[in-house]
């Protein structure tokens, strides 16, 4: 009978584990159209990203639901408990990256719709999408193997994407400042940028969580070398 | 037994219900010294609420090892389940409100220490902030009191939050076009009230936990409409 009720309760946190990464992969394709059609002007393309929104919302609900259930239900002991309040944080965060992806496709839509003196900095937009991208596969992928060494290499690159958003911003001041009909498509690109920096700080959530999950311990807030310390450490 | 088991979990769940009101009264304050200071240009007050967000994160990481306690020890039924996820949500939504205070503590510091040809739009700023923070105070006095009826009236006060912010942006598009000299101080300005924004953000989904809370109905993602019919409707 234990035994059963325990193959339940795994069968059921299985369950909830591969709709988490169902919804990491819905919201890592959502910011891959919206950057797509950034690039190409798609307004179907853009269209679909803000609509597709309410799915990654509804996953949310449910998955949430799923665990308040599996709680009162199953009544975990508190290692299995860490899982269920980790999915729980982490859909979260998965949520929030989603509306930063809808809030790139509603500008994209309005740059595209309007009268633009310039297009903003695609380039360099793409090059920090490509980073944050890669942050969230690496987030996902830790949660999915409980692997806790994600979380150190997340916390650097989260640094890098910062750095990289405070280089784009001093050199959009520039701009701004030697042109002012710049100034629309500086401010684009400022707001886009601000987005896929948010969303690489989300994944980086994520992998903290994933380390408090696997070693019982809270490394958020936590500075680099003491995260350096506790993920390599023993 | 049964009772005086009750009577611990009550007290249990008292004490966490108590943190949070805390933690809410912290973080108010956090946001009373940055603005302060903002206005004032006192340097040691940016300092302090520097250094006093890890007391915030702190809080957090507490209150949410308190709720993990309480429902690995006690495994409490459905309804009283969802008091304790409301608690872990609601706390990490008022340290993100904790991190915007020290946000903007950190570029008022920068503001002041470094040379600038004007400083940033403060009344402004402040009407902003001032809005920001009646949302909190109702966001936590609506946890206090489980009144599902403040999400309504909170997630009027952030679309009118968001239209200020709007507002504030093409006034700063127009001024930097008009003179280059003040880029800085509209980026300034921009990136303080974007903090803002979102203070008013978190608060709103406070609120929105409390109505699930009370009523078992998710109302994030919902429209207005929906919102109001939900909350007022029977």
């Amino acid at each position: 009978m234990a035994e059963h009720i325990s193959k339940q309760f795994d069968m059921e946190l299985e369950t909830i584990r591969t709709r988490v990464l169902q919804m990491g992969g819905l919201v890592e394709q959502q910011i891959l159209s919206a950057i797509d059609a950034l690039m190409s002007g798609d307004i179907a393309k853009f269209d679909k990203v803000i609509t597709e929104d309410a799915l990654v919302n509804s996953m949310e609900v449910t998955i949430d639901d799923d665990c308040q259930h599996i709680i009162a239900r199953r009544q975990p002991a508190a290692s299995d408990l860490r899982i269920i309040i980790t999915v729980i944080k982490t859909i979260t965060d998965l949520e929030r990256i989603g509306d930063e992806a809808q809030k790139i496709a509603r500008m994209g839509k309005t740059i595209y719709q309007s009268e633009r003196y310039q297009m903003p900095r695609f380039r360099e937009i793409r090059k920090m999408a490509e980073v944050a991208l890669a942050m969230l596969r690496r987030a996902l992928d830790a949660f999915a193997r409980l692997d806790a060494s994600a979380a150190l290499e997340l916390a650097e690159e989260d640094m890098r994407l910062d750095d990289d958003f405070a280089a784009e911003l001093r050199q959009l001041i520039t701009f701004m400042m030697e042109d002012p009909r710049t100034i629309s498509m500086s401010i684009d690109t400022l707001f886009i940028s601000k987005a896929i920096e948010r969303i690489g700080d989300h994944s980086k959530n994520i992998s903290e969580y994933v380390v408090y999950l696997v070693k019982g311990k809270d490394i958020r807030h936590t500075s680099l070398e003491d995260i350096k310390r506790e993920t390599l450490g023993h």
